[in-house]
C-alpha cells in the first residue's frame, strides 16, 4: 500500500481561506443574514475590454483550421513575452524575455519552483506572510525559519546574518500586510542571498497597486511616520531595480490583480540567466521540470493577458488599481477614525491591530456576529499576525462604504 | 546555497519531444527542406463551434462587472462537473460530481497527482509509455519498476503477483502503442491493486478513440488476430467500467486529444470517496495539495469545455476523432504493404516494428533523411520500444497521405 506523503500530516488540516469561507457559510445559514466579505483577495471589476476582445478573437481563430494552434511554445508565446519584457522596460527594468515563464498563476509558480530544491533545504519565510509559501514547504519536508515583520520594522523584516537559509521568499507589496520594500532594504536581502548564496523567491503578484500606494505612510502610525521621516524611497515594483538581484533572484507576478485574471488565470516568472545553483542553471532545470510536468497556458488567456498588457488594457487596469485603492483608504480611515492603528499602504488590504485587546480570530468572531463583515484573521498568516486582522479592499465601492459605515457603529459601540 | 533536487540529475537532459523537435529544426536548417511532422500527438482539426462560441460568450461575461467571475470553485465549476458526470452516465458509467477534479491538463495531473505519496514508495509502469510518467516519478526520487509491453502479450502486460508496486500507471488506449485494455484484462489490475494494495493512476486520455478504433485488430499481424480470436471484449473507456475500480484507482483524462484542447488546456481527474490509503482519503490530501498550490482553470476554458461536451460539441469532436482514426489507417496500410508490422488501433497512432532490422533511433535517422517525415523513435517510450517507432496520425488528411506515399516510395527501395 502506497504511504501517503507523510508531510502532508504536519498540515493545518484546512487552507486558511478553504477554513473562513466554511466559516461565513455557516453563519449565513444560520442567522439568514448576508455577511459583507472582505475576506480573499479577489477581484470584482471587469477584465479590460483590451482583454475581453482578444480572447473573443482568439476563441475565434482557434475555430478555424488555418488559424488553429495546439500545443504552445514551451515558455509561453513569444508574443505575451515580448509584452511582458516591455512593461519592465517601461518602468526602466531590463528583463530578457528568453528568462520569462508564463504560467497559470503565482501561486502556482511559487509553489512549483520549491520542487526544484531539495527537501535538506532550509526555507526562510516573513511572519506574516501568504499562507501558501508555508504549506508547499511543510508538503515538501523542508524546514522553515521565519524573519518577525511587525511593528518595530514596518513589517519589513530585515536579514540576520546570523540566520542560515537556502531559499528565501519575499513578498512586496506584502500580503497581508501591504508593507513594500524601498531599493535600499532590498538591497540587504539580495547582499544577505548572494553572501549566503541563497535564492530568493520574490513575489511581485501586488507590484501594480504601488503607483497608488503610500498614503498610509503619512498616516498617524507610528510604522509609517518612521519610515516617511527616515525618508525612504519609495517601495521599487521589481527586486531586478536591485543590483546583483538577477544573480540569486526569481520573481513571480500574475495578472490576478493587476488585470483582473483571477478566473482567468495568467502569470509570470522571471528566472535570470545568470541565477545558478553549485554550477547549475536554474532557468534550465525549471524548463526541464515544466516539460515534464506541465503544458502551458490556454492560447486564448495569454492573448488575453497580451491585450491587457497594451497600451489600452493599461488604462483601464490602472484605473482599477486606484478603485481598489480607494477601497482601502475609505476603509483604513474609518477603522483609524474610531482609534484603530492600521498599517501597509501599498496593496489593496487594509492590515489593521485588532481593538479591545482582541486576537485576530476574537475580532473575527466579533466583526462576524456584530456587523456581518468577514475579514481575515492575521494568525492565519504567521505568529506574529495573531493580534492583527487583514480586510480586502477588492470590494465594491459600495461594500467599502457599507463596511465603512458598519465598522463605525461596531467600533464606537465598543465591546 | 540551496541544493537543486538531486533527483534531476538523474533524467535524461531533455524531455523526448523537446529533444525530437530540436533535431529536426536542426535538419530543416541544414538541408532547406520542410520535414512532415508526424512526432507529437498534437491535434490539427480546430475546436468546436460550440466552444469556440462558449468561449466568446464567457469572456463577454468577463468584461462585465455583473456577470464577472473572480476565483472559480475549488474543485471546477459544478457546471463542467456536472456536465461531465453527464459524459460518463451517458456510456453507462457512473461517477459523482464531487469526485471530480477539473485540471489545466492530464500531464499537470498525472505528474501532481504523484505528490500525494511518499517518495519511498514502488511505481510500477508499462514499457513502453508516456515518457512524463517517469520523469515526474524519478525527480521524487521514487524506485520505478517496469511491465512488459511487447509482441507477446499485444503489448498489455499484465500483472505479476510477484512484484510489489504502491503506484500503477496505466495508459489505455496506450501512449504509444494505441493498444487498450479490455474489462477482463483491466479486472486483473484492479484484483492486483486491491491484493497488493496499490493505487492505480489510469490515464485514460485517449479513450474517445476507442469507439472508432479496432481495425489493427482484425489486421495481419499476430498480436492483433489473437486478440480477435481469443474474442475479448472490445475495449473500455472507463477503469470504472471494472468492479472494484472505485476503491483503488484514479482515473485521469483530458479534452486535449477529444475535443482539440491541446492549446486550450483542459483536462479532469476522478478521485472516488471511497479510495482511501491507510485509512486517509486520497480525495482529501488531494484537495488539501490543489487548494495550497492550483488556483483552478480560466473560467472562459471552463465554459468552453462544457460546451465541448454538448450535443453539437459532441458531434463535431466525434467526427475530429473518426478524421484522425482514418489518418491512421492511411498510415498504417502504407506501412504493411511494405511488409512493416504494425500494432495498436484505439489511439490515432500507429506502432510501426521498424523495418532492415534497424532500431528506432536508426529509423528515425532513415525517414529524416529519405523521406523527410519525423516520427518519433520508440526507445523513447521504453526500452521494450527500441525497435519500434511511433507515427501520429493526428495530422491532416493531406499529410496522412503524403507520409503513406512517400513511406512506400522509400520502404520498396529499401536501405
Amino acid at each position: 500500500m502506497p504511504n501517503l506523503n507523510k508531510n502532508y500530516e504536519k498540515l493545518r488540516k484546512n487552507y486558511l481561506f478553504t477554513e473562513t469561507a466554511k466559516k461565513i457559510a455557516v453563519f449565513e445559514e444560520r442567522t439568514g443574514r448576508k455577511v459583507l466579505r472582505l475576506g480573499i483577495g479577489d477581484v470584482t471589476l471587469p477584465l479590460s475590454s483590451a482583454a475581453v476582445n482578444a480572447m473573443k478573437r482568439a476563441a475565434e481563430e482557434m475555430g478555424r483550421k488555418e488559424t488553429f494552434r495546439g500545443y504552445g511554445e514551451e515558455q509561453g508565446y513569444a508574443f505575451l513575452r515580448e509584452a511582458i519584457k516591455k512593461y519592465y522596460a517601461d518602468r526602466g527594468v531590463s528583463v530578457s524575455a528568453n528568462d520569462i515563464f508564463i504560467s497559470d498563476g503565482a501561486k502556482s509558480d511559487c509553489a512549483n519552483l520549491s520542487d526544484l530544491f531539495d527537501e535538506n533545504n532550509t526555507v526562510l519565510l516573513p511572519d506574516p506572510v501568504y499562507p501558501a509559501y508555508a504549506d508547499v514547504n511543510v508538503m515538501a519536508g523542508r524546514k522553515i525559519v521565519y524573519a518577525a515583520a511587525d511593528e518595530s520594522n514596518g513589517f519589513l523584516p530585515e536579514p540576520d546574518e546570523n540566520t542560515r537559509a537556502d531559499i528565501v521568499y519575499l513578498c512586496s507589496p506584502n500580503n497581508p500586510t501591504g508593507a513594500a520594500y524601498a531599493a535600499e532594504e532590498l538591497e540587504k536581502w539580495v547582499r544577505y542571498a548572494i553572501q549566503k548564496k541563497a535564492v530568493i523567491l520574490y513575489d511581485a503578484a501586488y507590484e501594480c497597486f504601488i503607483p497608488f500606494g503610500g498614503f498610509f505612510d503619512k498616516s498617524a502610525d507610528d510604522a509609517g511616520k518612521n519610515r516617511a521621516e527616515n525618508g525612504k524611497d519609495f517601495p521599487v515594483r521589481s527586486i531586478y531595480e536591485v543590483p546583483g538581484a538577477d544573480q540569486c533572484a526569481i520573481e513571480v507576478c500574475s495578472f490576478s490583480k493587476f488585470a483582473s485574471f483571477t478566473g482567468t488565470r495568467c502569470g509570470f516568472t522571471v528566472i535570470p540567466a545568470a541565477l545558478r545553483c553549485k554550477n547549475v542553471s536554474v532557468k534550465e532545470a525549471w524548463t526541464r521540470r515544466q516539460s515534464a510536468r506541465f503544458n502551458g497556458v490556454s492560447y486564448i488567456v495569454q492573448r488575453g493577458a497580451e491585450a491587457a498588457l497594451s497600451e489600452a488594457g493599461m488604462a483601464e487596469n490602472e484605473r482599477n488599481a486606484a478603485y481598489y485603492m480607494q477601497n482601502a483608504r475609505i476603509i483604513r480611515e474609518s477603522l483609524q477614525s474610531a482609534g484603530v492603528v492600521c498599517y501597509g499602504g501599498y496593496a489593496p488590504y487594509v492590515w489593521a491591530k485588532c481593538p479591545f485587546g482582541m486576537t485576530g480570530g476574537e475580532f473575527f468572531a466579533f466583526l462576524l456576529n456584530r456587523a456581518q463583515i468577514a475579514g481575515t484573521p492575521g494568525g492565519g498568516f504567521g505568529k506574529n499576525g495573531e493580534n492583527y486582522f487583514r480586510f480586502s479592499a477588492f470590494c465594491s465601492r459600495e461594500s467599502a462604504l457599507l463596511a465603512a459605515e458598519r465598522l463605525q457603529n461596531v467600533l464606537n459601540r465598543g465591546v
